[in-house]
């Protein structure tokens, strides 16, 4: 197993789709163990956690999971529970809704539940995230941002996430909200760290080796800053536009790999992510 | 002068500051000789020609200009008059209006004012256009495009610009519209072109040797396909996302420079663009 990656991912840019092919769940299923697998949705991203926890559910019987378990968690009291732990054991799969990354965060993190998240992890569960859930997958996460905007260090604010992704930041409803400038000043503070932008109804499958997938109708834009050879963002005031030269980018749709240690997209065979 | 740009150019990424300090247009009239400079105002590219027209007309007097002309040239007809064309031989700068560049191209491609206008660059009139004006600066122009996109041959439509700038593609609202996506679309399709993302109250100074400085309170992104690996523009239908590998980025705020023969980033003193 990767140093960067803990169990196997499947990180999504939101909006994925729900009423057609399904391609993105349907292949969250599958790594899950397909008929025979026992999903758990945690939807303390959002406060509407009792509707977006049954539409998952309904969704993934309709999908063909084995079992569906909603663990409503809206507060750290809940998290506490080593029973609700207890019930991560027996899941090959595990969602995590939009909603607020924060929440997630500021719920989840040190909590048992937290642990019997990584703990799954660790014995190959898979753990899906999208929107918030996405972005909170990585070690440091974006916890908001200025859509729409050149890069400055004031158009973000980072935390720490859940840690199953390391040494990468995620942003998610890439394309559609004109997002590059965050995650561009996302980088620039530590051009070690590789930006993942995931389009709506894409995602990437991430192996514990930390090879990436993209799957779904939009892409992924990788920005990578070792290239970087000038930069502003330490001697810049908050507000200021960054300077940022040599950036390297790579769109990546469906089919396209990329190989996080090697810092290198590739290509897999189509027909096994469209 | 270089062979890539025909005089002295100020291209705006649109909603110039027209009530603050006006850095931009103040800039452009600095450009065109301060309290001597002779101004064109061509509003071809919007259908409000008469109010866009008037302001920018009263905001170059505010400004300083000597003497302020608005040619209003509504269709070819007006384009092909040879008197309208004498009047910007005395001009020492001429601004391009936002609106649609289509218009721009359309009405005033062949015509005796075209001719007029590539005149003036030759002799050092400065040419300033804003949004579409901005747009039809380049050989080949984005047309429209769908904002907010993972790059697809099917979000732009490009045609033939007003060629003041070769082997360039400029878009304008960058960041502020999301159009990364549509810029590399561009690009991928000839990785010889650079693209030029404008903000909105960002321009770029280009002098006839091909120096661009940035000027403003967003910035210029540069995408340089130069350095692409792999592409599948030319297989892809044009609804396909590409896959574009190791695009070269750059973000460039005010008081940057890029060299468009070298395509190479560099600065300025600050205080000459801020």
């Amino acid at each position: 197993m990767s140093a960067k990656v803990k169990g196997n991912l499947v990180i999504i840019g939101g909006a994925e789709d729900k009423e057609g092919v399904c391609l993105i769940l349907r292949r969250f299923l599958a790594l899950a163990g397909g008929g025979e697998a026992v999903v758990a949705v945690i939807t303390t991203a959002t406060e509407q956690a009792e509707e977006v926890g049954a539409e998952y559910s309904r969704l993934f019987y309709r999908l063909g999971a084995a079992e569906v378990r909603h663990l409503d968690v809206p507060d750290r009291e809940t998290a506490r529970s080593t029973a609700l732990a207890d019930t991560l054991r027996r899941s090959t799969g595990v969602f995590l809704t939009g909603g607020d990354q924060l929440r997630l965060t500021s719920i989840l993190g040190g909590t048992p539940l937290a642990g019997a998240l990584h703990a799954a992890a660790g014995r190959g569960a898979v753990i899906a995230g999208t929107s918030a859930g996405a972005s909170a997958m990585s070690a440091t996460m974006i916890v908001e941002g200025q859509d729409g905007s050149a890069p400055r260090r004031s158009i973000i604010n980072m935390a720490p996430g859940l840690g199953f992704l390391k040494e990468v930041v995620v942003d998610q409803h890439f394309a559609e909200r004109g997002r590059i400038g965050r995650l561009l000043a996302a980088i620039a503070e530590n051009p070690y760290i590789l930006g993942l932008g995931l389009d709506e109804d894409t995602a990437v499958v991430c192996d514990a080796d930390g090879l990436l997938t993209v799957v779904g109708s939009g892409a992924c834009t990788v920005v990578d800053g070792l290239t970087i050879r000038e930069s502003n963002v330490s001697e810049s005031s908050a507000g200021d536009p960054l300077v940022l030269t040599h950036v390297t980018l790579h769109v990546l749709p469906a089919g396209y790999t990329f190989n996080l240690s090697r810092r290198e997209p590739g290509a897999v065979r189509p027909e096994e992510t469209r």
